[in-house]
């Protein structure tokens, strides 16, 4: 159920399991990928996995069986997807043409009233679907102090969906395979095909510029040149198909976890 | 040129004549017009005029004429559309299920900051694009500090289409003539047409409750049932189409007076 | 019932039906009106209001009579007049020398924590009694914060004399007819009358620069030379009184609407 | 020179030295003095210094002599005198009736911002003129941030007129002998004559209630019955005009080392 | 009882009767003393008087005497003593190299907050155990605060050590007799000896500069060039001695006070 | 050099090459260990990092070679240790006595200020080195901040000491191996030896309870009944003092290339 979509009656009138929120930041990702990837993949993301949940649930309803393995089999409802924040913690690429960008503090304001007001309506169970690695410290810290406010019985949890694709987690980079391929897979116009080679060759092999544990570099173009790390010529649309499967499938078992969790 | 799309390198090679920032609401809109309205209804206005914006210049540029009344003539470049900003002020409607909304300080915040990462590029022309009632008196503090703010070059203005339709303004009401035409033009699939009778009669005729000039009702469902202000039905795709036309109209004429003036 | 004036055993054993607070601004009025116009005009109304409102419960009192539309018939007690907040938001007015201001955070915190305080005596109704037209949007936010806080039962509303005078309002414009005239009614000797015509003629006719709905003005002195909108001249003493006197009579009206609605 | 009383073209064409913010507090003085004593003493002391201070200018001008010790010598303008801040830090009164108060945060915040508008205009020299014990630290605080700003040139102290009568200073109490001496002389209808014998006999000898150097009491009813703090019978119209004489004096002092100090 | 060294089971089987506080500073103390001096002194009161409750306590347990003046007599448990806060409130000496300081709002916070958490665990009698002057307001203004808050029993007060020492308090200065004397007793390692006497000749007689009760110093430099005012030849190691006993006996008294007082 | 300890002038005359800042938690350890440990072991961290610092800087003085391993190549002066931050963010522990918390907005406020009032000295190269899981995603943001400040040339890092432990890194826990190790090589006496062993048994393995990359639990008596997560009996002594070693190599490393950075 995509909230910007529904009428109030029907929010009123739906079973919904939690509600996922979608989270991304609008930010340079090289010259070839466009700056509302972190959003696009993260809605992505957070629809495949609604859609998933739906599918599941009806299986469940229709059989009975499979309540190991099923998403549905303890749920029987919706999860309802709210619309993106486009907009997060991304002061890192400020050197790089039309990234945006709000402090921490006014970020996880944000979010968190955003969260308090789906609570406010009994929507108390609440996944952060992430795409964007600056927000992550920033979300985590809002799902703890929504979750532990005892005026409320908000519980929230934040997930990144490019954390949650097993063995490929470790090719994240920027604007590189991971999230190429996502796009390739969901937004294929939007990747400048013709500028692929470039934004490799003009890109970083590793994100930051460490030593001893620690990354010197506050700014992303203190170790990249146009913005990408990692090759985004690896990430083929199949792969992308795989990501947003894996991914989804995660963010399910995620979300399942959340509506039976005692808080 | 619409932001989440554009690369970076696109940005800066870009002419950015103004940037239009769409500041939406995710709140009911009745049991026949979806919660994001406001969102789409302003970000289709920040398109339309950008379009026109690109049309006109583009006319300009071939003939050299028209300085008078065409928006390029003393323009040559492109109004940049940012993403929408989907939760707003918009606590009057929490009792309404599926209703978002952060507080006015946290909504100041939040487009503040937004719109400062933008002049931070050099894109210090811009207006923000409102399509929600309850968040003009933030947006318009907003634009103020922005703009008189010495640390930066930045100068705003606060934009509400149903403000710019001419005689039409005085309709609006909430999920009302105004906001049902407007989707059925630009999304009409979204429109719940078969509760649109209901609609109207659960409605109220008038937004608030009035004396000597006071609005008593700080909340919607103090004076409206089902969320809805006005008559839905008088709000035809004829007419949606018109205000459409109108309200990008009177938007590019906006941003020309931001772009030509001395801060 | 003046608060200032009063002892607290006083408060204690009034029947307070409710509070007003004045609020007023100290800022240019033009070369002919004083910096604390604001400030004067909106506690005189606030007093002329508290004075017909004992007077009518008098009469009401002694005999029972005119229910219909004498202000006692519902209540029993006396309006209480806080002390008035001197300064209020008017960086707009900041090219003109003597004119005080806070921004509108700081006016919000400190308009809604003086309401809470009367609240916690039990005061829990609280018309604003605004006199400056940069406080609406701040004052309008303060009361629907106030009234919503669960913590309390206090209701509170805001009311501008200017705008509930009926025909008169819309010739308000700044240091013009409307606050000479009431000027020349409760505060004739601060009146520069030497100086009317030239206030009249270094003046401008509107508030703002406005465009398709849109006021690109921030700042006073980007419309008006002196300070002034409209034409002090027609401000006269008998307009005054007369203002007074609708203002009043309004504000006992809303007063009253306060006192008897379920929040 | 009055503020509120000046246009802005007066205070354009002055020659301020420096500024008095009279800071009050609405609360709770006994049942015999009003609540809004200490605006009132403050506005008096500040009044009187201007006052004294224009004289002495006058008289420096005439004769060019007494540079020693006549408060005019190093000065050739006038004291602005500010409107009064109604409302300070007083929640040690919560429990009396009428006692109005802000936090210290909100209280700050309004006062240095009110202070910031005066340096905006080059009325860079302030002295608080403050009548509430309570507003004290607040206000220390206060002057010296709003000095240490470099981005301003602003230079403030803050002055408690009760701290500044000499060998009277020790018997301040609350609602005792200096603040109703100094009603008795500014303010004499104000002060009820029937019961400040009872206001003596409900009160109590000294302020807290003090264990080696510390005040156990937090709020003022754990240690005064109606709110009054020593011998109000002790203050004699007579004593008011000495300490409204001293305390000006003393005002005017500090301002002209206010002034004549670089910051 | 000291926390840091605790284990968390040990704190959960001990009977804590209160809790203190210490809070230093890390500021210039002249060329003789370190900058640490607020803290050590903070530190060293809180755990004598630690110590002599612990004692007294025993005492009183054994012999079951004395119960009017023993510290024991009332109290059956321990003073726990937390880790010290070592940043305050010192923006007065950043002259002085090394100074380190935050600003009052955050030393307030930081403070306010930590004793909360001590209130969490039900340890809700706290004395802040004071070393610095420039500590003082924003300590008792957190002390009332944390009192106050109807969401907690906490019950706290401010104790500044050097102004519960008798007829000594007047002697303060600064790394004058007072704290010189308590390092020569707590830390003579710390003390520089060979540089008493620049530290003397360089220093002034009294903190800050005077008139009519107003300080219109806001830095220390501007009244002290080595940053001393007193005398630390006077400060001998038995003076310390007598100071760290008169100021830990002043200490368990407010102890005893808070312990044993309704809130 | 130990700032608590060191005079001003001591301060100014050093050669400071950068500040550490050691930043602990007060929180539970287990059964076994003290409260205090992880600002105890940031601080020795610190001061060993200092000592070698001092050592290799002499070492290089002498024999001008070395330049390739030998911290003194690049740096002529000190390594100044500031006092520690004894109260970090640990919530996540509240539910075990005597933990001490503030919120991740004042502990950001706390530390970035104190790192300003460094800056403002001239000291502006800063290395937070930290003692605790939960302060590290603040830390890292105070960082970032304080270092894009334009107003100021402070650049910093946030160096974590259990991440820069080689292999060890991964065998971090709670109270578990590397802190037990740590604090018997530090502070053996703190270290309750006879509960190390029901330390272990009542622990649990892992830090908290995950699923798909995300961590469900928000509080630590969550996953672990007595706080602590691995085993602590196999922190030796031995293995502190390797741990130390390595970890002060690491931070002096990380200390000369913030030094040598352009910022």
């Amino acid at each position: 159920m995509k909230l910007s979509e529904a009428t109030w009656t029907e929010v009123r009138e739906a079973d919904v399991d939690a509600a996922l929120l979608p989270v991304g930041s609008t930010e340079q990702h090289g010259p070839h990928a466009p700056l509302g990837t972190d959003a696009m993949t993260a809605e992505a993301v957070a629809q495949a996995a609604a859609k998933r949940w739906a599918t599941a649930d009806t299986e469940a309803t229709d059989d009975g069986e499979g309540t190991d393995d099923a998403v549905g089999s303890a749920v029987a409802g919706d999860l309802l997807v709210a619309p993106p924040v486009h907009v997060g913690v991304a002061e890192e690429h400020r050197a790089f043409d039309g990234t945006l960008w709000v402090s921490p503090d006014t970020f996880r304001a944000y979010v968190r009233e955003t969260v308090e007001s789906l609570a406010h309506h009994g929507i108390d169970r609440i996944v952060l679907v992430n795409g964007h690695g600056g927000n992550l410290e920033a979300l985590a810290e809002v799902a703890r102090r929504v979750s532990r406010d005892d005026a409320s019985d908000a519980y929230a949890v934040a997930f990144t969906w490019f954390e949650a694709v097993g063995e490929h987690a470790g090719r994240m980079g920027h604007g590189g395979p991971l999230e190429t391929a996502m796009l390739r897979h969901v937004a294929p116009d939007l990747v400048r095909e013709e500028r692929i080679e470039s934004a490799r060759d003009g890109g970083s092999a590793r994100w930051g510029e460490w030593i001893r544990g620690v990354n010197l570099a506050h700014d992303s173009d203190e170790f990249t040149d146009n913005g990408v790390v990692g090759d985004p010529a690896e990430g083929t649309a199949a792969l992308g198909e795989e990501l947003l499967d894996r991914a989804s499938e995660a963010l399910c078992d995620v979300a399942r976890a959340v509506v039976e969790r005692d808080r």
